[in-house]
């Protein structure tokens, strides 16, 4: 018997998960990913220049920024026009940066930066891993744009998905929605790349500890859940990958 | 014949506009309008206090905000996370809330607070207006949300919509395009209510200067197109407006 | 019989007008305009680069700011220290800027740029047209001071003056003092040059509207006040105008 | 002979030092006082509250800010609007305030705060000393017009005024100007009352060092001029001193 | 035979770690904690305050902030003074503060707050682990100079510590030095309990990716690091653990 | 009978100063000094660039960063992260990097840029005028860390330190710790050099005012204070000095 708050399955059942490529913008990668009611707008752009640090040296460069939109909460989220960007968006952007760049040959991308920006539209758990698994599909798509590059050098050398899994009344669960990561004791945010390995394992104990046990199940936990994800990325890309 | 870039007559015939009710988000009030490629989000929440100045008397507040998303130009477009939102854009935010003002009557409201988020997904020209317009339906859905709000006491008096005119190689153009917008030499942004009256009248010669018969013909060309704008926004609310 | 605060008539007459060019300053354009008790010291400066944007383009550039020092005000005016410029002062200079361009050509004059500082010294209302009538006086010191400038090119087509106009108890009029501007129903920005063409028309209501007749009777209200700004503008150049 | 810009002597002659009361604005106490070339408007505002920290201690303040317009120097001063006081600034309106403070009663002055602000219109060398000599004007007028103001308490105990001395080619100089201070070895400011008591005392070596016997004849030079400005200071005054 | 830098064992041996009691300073919580050459000074504070969300809830709060001297790396690294902490500070002190959180039980505290305070003076590597290992000491001295405090209530449930692992070269490492973390291909971050729980398992490959069995080994290494920086923390308390 | 905190004569002794040279840190120039409680981490850095307006000139320069930590003060002293550094920091590193810059020959420097950064560890008074003699150690070692500097050029004149002298009851006291600076009436800083030249001579009255033959005294006591810190800086460096 299931205690989900949607009465899925705790290890098995991700939430609706929807990837829409047909969304208005001037950007050459745009999606539109929901898992349940977390909606994201992910557009990826692509410069002819880098960062200062990585100029002249043959390499490109993949950056990632994530904002929640006003309306992505009720009350009211507020803009971070402050000048600072708060402590949890910078961390969650530079995840996912770090993330597809784990799976991008920066030399074969050549002197480009590529940003993938994740605009949240609504916010139900979630929103940093389904940033990546449809940052990713954007990501693609941009690149796919660039006119002058040279496939075969490989730019992108495997898909990368994410999932977030935690321990909710002792149970590990995938794929919390927001009413389960506040009462999650462990939360962990996992992201693998489409032939398994593993990218990035970021668990905490929310005012709460955790055993090596519990550590291995959430994992096992959340590559089940990614394994699905990843077959949902490549049938929406289709013929577009391999790249 | 038309010179327009997309054959449309000069002064009659608007750009395709849409008004979607169906948009992922957690405020009350949401649609994506989309005036041709131009697509912005509005989104409209009620808070439960008004600004400071505002405090104990009675009154109510309604405000916008409008940001531009990375994805909406090419090439991308920088966040406003500096500290400081441009020029431009807080003079934009401040057309939309003083326009949506005007057809609201704040003591009616009760002290609660208005916020309209304005937020462009793709920009080809017109975005301030086609955020009033918009604006004006996520603001409807928002106040009918408010549970104990007294609706005999009419709160908006009428509706309200807006559209940019310009001259273009000496011809007076309704409902400018980006590409038509680059070459005015006037521009002009005109706001009405539904029963005909004006709101805002903002005419600008781009190093150039305009006569009093070319301010007059704008004006007759403005009237021509708010009027098709109100028709949509009333068939779009249907039973829902008069509030 | 007029109702108006120092009994002027209602359309016709402005508040005692003054331009003093005799005031301290290092800026090559310096003048104190004093539109009754409003006072504002408008200084103009030379530069010899432009924005970054217009570099190699062999046009100049003409920009504005707008201030309003502590004492202007009573009680005290808070400086703009935050970082960020507020909305209503960032509005006000980009209006001034424009409408100066409008008269400018930018080509004539050569890779230079020109500021308009705007220093409210006291403020009883239309600041922002005061602004741009006496930051036009200053403009043309500065831009006479140049040294090798082509003059023969023309480099200033015409005079430039503005009005604010309002409709208080339904009746449109002249000019309006801070105690005027605060009960009007619509206020009206306008900006010609001194050949009559029109540069700015910003009318907006104040959470009110306006007829199409009510528009007309304040356009020809401002036609009327700028007509004599404009008499005194050139009186006080001189043999200095034309350029 | 004298070896000084203007033929001054060395130590015995200020620059023409004027101070005009009849100047526009809304505060209450507003004078201009010019130095020879060195202008600054001082305006000096009254507030019926008190900083937080001094909040129910029955005591005012005083304090100031100092600001360079943009004309006061050429090339053009840019505006500190980039949300930070540049250092010089703040260590002279910090200078400024602690100096005004150092002849006010703040306990007789009562729960109210006195902001006298420095503008300068042009800048030609002692405006940190002017700012100082004339705020003290500014200052009285202010207090002076505070309606239920127990002026038996005697709020303001002395005059203050300071002035500029410095060390150039090994004389010591009274009230430098801008091209004798680019050129001192040593820069001093010194702060005095009417009664001849000190305030302040500051004096820099410019990659430079003094002795014993400069520093004294520096503080003797700035004496004489300080009683001079004294003299000024109460015959501009009048009636209106004592307060 | 060992390749690593100093000639360690791969996973068995840490950098000689002291802690050093005997710091200058006010906060009554200091210690100066080493790891090999890297150096931080860690220091607690206590307030009778809470942040405003928590306030009237009986709860405590624990938070760090993590900063790098300017000499505490060459080239001088620069201070945040731009108003905007870089997202690598925020990211770690966010980590510190969450795992301190994870053994004190807040309501035991009562409502205050301590500031764990971690200023680099020398970064070797581990700057983030060490932080944790030592502010826990800070944390708990401060806590112990609270006076009125409860001690029965048991505010720190565990003792708390945190290593760096990676993989470099495809060997498990245990505390990384600088030089190795360059190299690294996966870096991670462990916290765990003084009694084997975990609280934060943070793992990344750094454009690289990593297997489920180099994850297991990573965690092994970690525990065993963890378990002798129990030890020298328990030693370096003596009496003062348990509270 | 002194009336001192410690006990201390009023114009002869100075707290117990200690200068310790052995400090983690990886900057070239590192002590801690020690008056009395006051401690400061003074450490010294060399960049092989200019500040831009200097840049072409063959000339190097010196500048000071000063700033207090969190656990320097009880309560904790927040962090200057808010963009804007405060007023008296502002002032007090400016008043290090000029006293420096008076004994550097900045052309003998070359174009190099020495920081000098000045985080008080703890805070008890006369930590701007450690901040110098301390910062004066850590540059004469960085200085000497340059390896292809020409010593012959002399690129230090002399030696330079500082003091804060004051007047308490009346009594003018050398080297006033934190609780007898609050209850001073006159405070002044003076830094001078090794041979006995004055470099800065700053004197405030605190809301209070001071005599000629006050002004005298205080100078006398600070030169005494200083030639002992001469012979403790001349002694800690040894052969080290002169350079």
């Amino acid at each position: 018997m299931s205690s989900r708050t949607d009465g899925r399955e705790n290890s098995r059942t991700l939430r609706p998960f929807k990837i829409n490529r047909d969304v208005p913008g001037a950007a050459p990668g745009r999606v539109l990913v929901q898992a349940g009611r977390t909606s994201i707008l992910c557009t990826a752009s692509v410069e002819a220049s880098v960062p200062p640090w990585l100029e002249g040296k043959g390499k490109g460069w993949v950056t990632a920024e994530y904002n929640m939109l006003p309306g992505s909460t009720s009350p009211r989220k507020r803009r971070d026009r402050s000048g600072k960007i708060d402590g949890r968006s910078s961390e969650i952007q530079r995840l996912i940066g770090r993330s597809l760049r784990a799976v991008v040959d920066l030399a074969a991308l050549g002197e480009r930066m590529i940003t993938v920006d994740c605009d949240v539209l609504e916010a139900d758990g979630g929103t940093r891993t389904a940033s990546i698994t449809g940052g990713f599909i954007a990501m693609v798509e941009a690149i796919r744009s660039i006119e002058d590059l040279d496939r075969s050098a490989k730019p992108i050398a495997d898909s990368i998905a994410a999932v977030s899994v935690g321990i909710v009344d002792g149970a590990a669960l995938l794929d919390l929605d927001y009413s389960e990561d506040v009462r999650a004791d462990v939360d962990m945010n996992v992201v693998m790349t489409g032939s398994g390995q593993f990218v990035e394992v970021q668990g905490s104990g929310e005012e709460a500890t955790f055993s090596h046990d519990q550590l291995l199940a959430l994992i096992e936990v959340a590559q089940l859940g990614i394994g699905q994800l990843t077959e949902l990325q490549h049938a929406t890309l289709g013929d577009a990958w391999p790249l």
